[in-house]
C-alpha cells in the first residue's frame, strides 16, 4: 500500500557483510524482516515479484568501482527505483583459524573487490599466496573457517561470526575508502525533496556517440546540473553501444531538474528515471564536498528568472 | 485601455514612403489617424508619452541591413514592445521632372539604404553622377520635384505624389529585396501565440565575449530555438561592448521558449523583451523557408516529455 | 613590389575629417600622396585597381556601430587586406558661422553617425531644429560655410578648415567615444606578429543558423581565442541570411589561430581572411583592457602541450 | 632494442582460455615464447621489468563490460602503451565430466564475465545450481575435471584441454559476443597509421565535472574525432572522482589527433596516451560499423583546411 513502510527488507547476502551493515542502518529495518539473497539478482527479483518492499545492494566502491551485475539488472527487467542510498566506510581484515602465522598462508579467499583494494598489502606481506575469488566477503570468511583457504579478507562482522582470529586490521590499500549501497523499491512517488538530493539516470544514446554524449551534458550544464557519477556498461547491442548511467545533483520535483530530464528525453534514445532520494551525508576524508552552483544557477537565480517570466507573459513590467 | 485596438498611429515620416504603405497594410490604421513622425525617436517617444497608441518604423532591409536608430531607440528608454511585423518587398524608381534624360542627370538625392541597393545599377547608369544622402525616400522625391537635385531614387508612391516621371524602375541590384517594419506598442500582454510567432530580445553579455556567446546561443539551442536574426549594436561603453538584438521562432507563452528565456535572464548582464508576435508570411524569391525542428525538438516531441514527467513525478509508469 | 612600404594613400574626403586625421597619424603617410575619396567604395576600388597602394577608412564607431559600406565593399569585390588598425577619441563640435547664436539655428547638418552620438545635447539644446543628414563631418561644415545650413556637427578639423566658430564644444553624448579607422592594401604577407594582434575574418555560415554559428564560436572557443567584435550584415540572399565580421585575438602565424582558422574554413560555408594586424593601443576610459587568457590556453600551455605531442609521436617519455 | 619485433610473452593464464586463443591470432608469438601470468597485473608487470617483450590482456567485453583490473593497472604504474587490438568472438560451452545429465548439476564453475553473459541459460536451464565464481575459465575447466564442481562454463579450448564432455554448446545469452583484448609493450614509437587507427586515452578532470567533461568532448568533437568506448573508473580520491579511458577514432600521428590532444593536455588535469594502433576488423553481427566523418571533417577537408591557411600566411590567393 502506498505510504506504508516497507517492512520486509532483502538484501546481498550471505550474512555477514559489509551489505547486511548497510540495510541495518536503517531504523525500520531494524524492526522489519531481513532476508538475505544469494546474488543481486535475486534480491532485485524479489522486489519485482512483490515478495519484498525493498532491497539493499551495493552500488559502487569508491577504490573498486562499479558494481556491474547491481548496474545492469537495474536497467534490465520490470521498473526499479532507488529510494535511497547508504554510503559506509570499507573496513578490510586479513582473518584466519586462531594460531595461523602470515608465513605459512599459502591461499588466501577475497570477494575480487576486496582483493582489488588491498592489492599493494598483499603484494607487500603475501607476495606468494594464490587469491582465490569467491562470491562475497562473507563466503570468504565462512570458507576459512571451514578450512578450505587459509585466510580470508573480510569485513568486521565476519571474523566476528566465523570465529576467526584478525592478522591484520585495516589492510585496504585506501584507508578511506566507502562502499555506496542503494535501497531500491517499485515504482512509487520519490520521496519528498530534502534539498541536497540525488537523481539517479540511465540513458542510452544514439550512434554518434561523440555528439550524443556531448548533447547529455550540455541539457544538464546549461541547467547548472552536476554530475556526481558516470558510468557507462554495454547495452549489449555490441563494443561501443552503451548505456551511461548517471548521479545528478538535484530531485525531479525541482524545476531545473524536471526540464533536463525533458530535455534528455527528447535528445536521448531513451531515458530510464532510476530514483530522486535524499545524498547520504557522512564524514571523513573521501566525502564529497557539495560543489557550490555556477553563477546564475543557484536556486535564488532559478526563482527570480520564473518570477520574471511570469511578468513578462502577463504583460507586466519586468 | 487593455484590449482596445490601437487607433492613433504614428509612422516614420514623412509621407510618401515604404513606411506609409506599410502601415496602410494594416486595416486598422485605415480607420485611424495617421502621423508621420520626422524621425524614429519622434515615433517612439510618441509612443511612450501616450500621444499615440503604435508606432510602425522600419528595423532591416534585406539588403541595406538593420536601422541603427531604431534598434538603439528600443533599448534606450522605457521599454517598447513590438506588437506587429510588415515585409514590404523593395521597388525603387529613379525619378526626375519630365524631360530629364539620363546623360544630363549631375545630381541624385536617395535615402542611404536606396543608394546603396542601387549602388550596382548608379555604377552603369551614373557613374559620373554624385549621389546625395537625404533623410528619407520622400524627401528625395520631394527635393527633386523642387529642383535641388535632378533626379531621385524613390518609392512608386513618392514619384507619384510628386508628379515625377519614371526614368527607369526596378533599379535594385537584387530584385526581391525586402524591408521590414515593426508596429511597437507600450508593453502589455503579448498577442495570443498563432503557432508561427516571432520573440525579439535585447541581450547584453558580460565581459568574456566568446563564452558569454556561446552560453546565449546554447541556452537557445538546447531548447530546439532557431534564430532568425542577429544583429550587434555598440552598448556604449567602449568598442567591443555589444547588445545583441534576436529574432527567435516560438513566442513567450510557449513552454520551451520561457524556458530559454529563463535561461538567458540568468546567464547574462540584461535582457530586455522586445515582443512575441506574429511572422509575417509573404511569397516571393527571398521568402525565409520555416526550418524544420530538429529531432527531438518538434511541439509533439516537447509535448511528450512534458507529459513522461508528469508521469514520472507523480510515481506513475513512466 | 613586395616590402615596398605604401606611398600612394587614397582615403574617404573630403578633407578636413576624422579620416583623413587617422591617416595622418601614420608617418609613412605624411611623406606619400594623400588623395581623398568621395566614398568607401571609391577609395577600396582605388586600392585593387593598383591607382593606390593603401586606403584609410572608418570601420566603427563605438557608439554608432559599424559602417556598414566598409564591411559590405570589403567583401564585396576582389580580397583586400586590413594591414593596420588607427583608433582615434571623436570630438564634435557645433560649429556656424561668426555672430550665429543657438536661439536662431533653424537646421544642423550633420554625418548620421555624428548626429546619433549628439542625439541629447541636439534634444535638451536644439529640439526644434531639423537635423539634415549629409555625407561626411567635412561636408557638414563646407555647407556651413556655404550658408546652406545654419550650423554643422563637425571635427575641430572642419571647423578650422572652413573658418567656422565653435558654439559647443564636445557635444557628443560619450565624451570617449572613438572610432576605428582600418589600412586596407590588397593581399600580401601579413604584418609579422607582435604578441599583441588583431585577426579579421568574415564568415558565412549555412542555413541552421543557431547550430552553424554556435560551431563558430566553438571553433575559437576551443583554441582559446577570444572575440573583440562581432558584426552581422545581410549576405544579400535574404532576410536571415548574414555574413559575419569577426575581430579575433591573435595573429595568422599563431599556431591556436592557425588551428581556429583551419576549424573555419571546414564548418563554414565560406571564410574570407581580411588580415592580421597589430592592435592599436590607445589610452583612456573606453580602452578595452586585454582579456587574459582562459585557463589552460596561455601562450605557455600551447608551447607545452605542442612538447608533449611531439615526445609522444617520437616514442619519448612523455 | 627498437624495431625487433617482440618475441617473449606474456598472457593472461592459464592455458586454454580465450586469452591464449587471442594472442594465438598473432604470427609472432607462434614462433616466440608465451608465458601464462597468474594475473593481469603479473603479467604488465612482467612487461614493465623487461622480463617480456608483451603482454596480451583482456579489455572488455561486449556483454560483460570492461576488465576493470586491466584499466587500472593500465594507469598504476611506469607507462606501458597498447600496440595492438584483438577481437575474439566468444563461445561459451556448459561442460562437465562424462555421463553427467543436466538435472544432476548442484555446482557451476564459472568467471563471473562467463556467468553474466550466460544469466538467461541459467536461470532457464539450471534454476537451482549454485554458480561458484573462479579466476578464470580455465580454472573453471581444470577445477570441474578435478571434481570440485559439477560442471564449468568454459571456453572450446578449456572443456577440450581438460577432457570434459560438451553438455550444451553456444550457451550465451548474445550469440554475437566479443572480447577485445590489447597487446602491452613498453613505451616507443607507436606503430605507424593505417588510416583506421585507434588510439587510447586515460584523461584525469577536475572537480566541475559536467564542465569538464564537456570540455572534453568538446576538443574531440570540434576535430570530428570519435569516441568508440568511454569508461570512468574511481580515481581512487573518493567517491565521484573519476579517471576517465576514452578510446578514439584515429591515430596520434594524425593532424587533427595531435591537435585533440593537445587540447585535452591543455584542459584536463592528466592525460596519458596509451597507444594508438590499427583497428581490429572482424566480421559478424555485431561488428562496429565505421562512423562516416561529419560534414566538413574528412580526411580531404582537412588537407584542404591546411592548405587553405598555408596560402594565406605566404600570403598568396586564398
Amino acid at each position: 500500500m502506498p505510504g506504508t513502510p516497507p517492512s520486509r527488507f532483502v538484501y546481498l547476502g550471505p550474512e555477514g557483510t559489509f551489505t547486511e551493515q548497510a540495510l541495518r542502518t536503517i531504523p525500520a529495518a531494524e524492526h522489519g524482516a531481513r532476508t538475505p539473497a544469494r546474488s543481486v539478482p535475486e534480491a532485485l527479483d524479489g522486489v519485482r515479484s512483490g515478495d519484498f518492499d525493498a532491497a539493499v545492494v551495493p552500488l559502487e566502491n569508491s577504490v573498486g568501482g562499479a558494481v556491474p551485475v547491481t548496474l545492469d539488472e537495474l536497467v534490465a527487467g520490470d521498473p526499479l527505483t532507488i529510494t535511497r542510498e547508504i554510503v559506509l566506510p570499507v573496513r578490510f581484515q586479513l582473518a584466519a583459524p586462531a594460531g595461523t602465522r602470515l608465513p605459512g598462508i599459502r591461499s588466501v579467499a577475497a570477494h575480487p573487490q576486496a582483493s582489488a583494494q588491498c592489492r599493494h598489502w598483499l603484494r607487500a606481506h603475501l607476495p606468494d599466496a594464490t587469491v582465490v575469488d569467491v562470491l562475497s566477503n562473507g563466503a570468504a570468511a565462512a570458507a576459512t573457517a571451514d578450512g578450505r583457504y587459509d585466510a580470508a579478507i573480510c569485513a568486521p562482522i565476519g571474523a566476528d561470526r566465523h570465529r576467526l582470529a584478525v592478522l591484520a586490521d585495516n589492510i585496504a590499500d585506501h584507508d578511506d575508502a566507502v562502499t555506496r549501497f542503494v535501497m531500491v523499491a517499485r515504482p512509487g512517488s520519490p520521496p519528498p525533496p530534502t534539498g541536497d538530493d540525488v537523481t539517479s539516470l540511465a540513458v542510452y544514446i544514439a550512434h554518434d556517440r561523440v555528439g550524443a554524449l556531448l548533447a547529455v551534458l550540455t541539457e544538464l550544464s546549461v541547467r547548472g546540473i552536476n554530475l556526481t557519477r558516470i558510468e557507462s556498461r554495454p547495452s549489449g547491442e555490441g563494443l561501443g553501444r552503451y548505456v551511461f548511467f548517471l548521479d545528478c545533483t538535484g530531485h525531479v520535483a525541482d524545476a531545473r531538474l524536471g526540464e533536463a530530464l525533458q530535455g534528455l528525453r527528447r535528445t536521448c534514445a531513451d531515458v530510464r528515471f532510476l530514483g530522486s532520494y535524499p545524498r547520504h551525508r557522512w564524514t571523513g576524508s573521501a566525502a564529497e564536498r557539495p560543489v557550490p552552483a555556477p553563477p546564475g544557477l543557484s536556486d535564488a537565480d532559478v526563482a527570480d528568472s520564473a518570477a520574471w517570466l511570469a511578468r513578462i507573459r502577463a504583460g507586466q513590467p519586468a
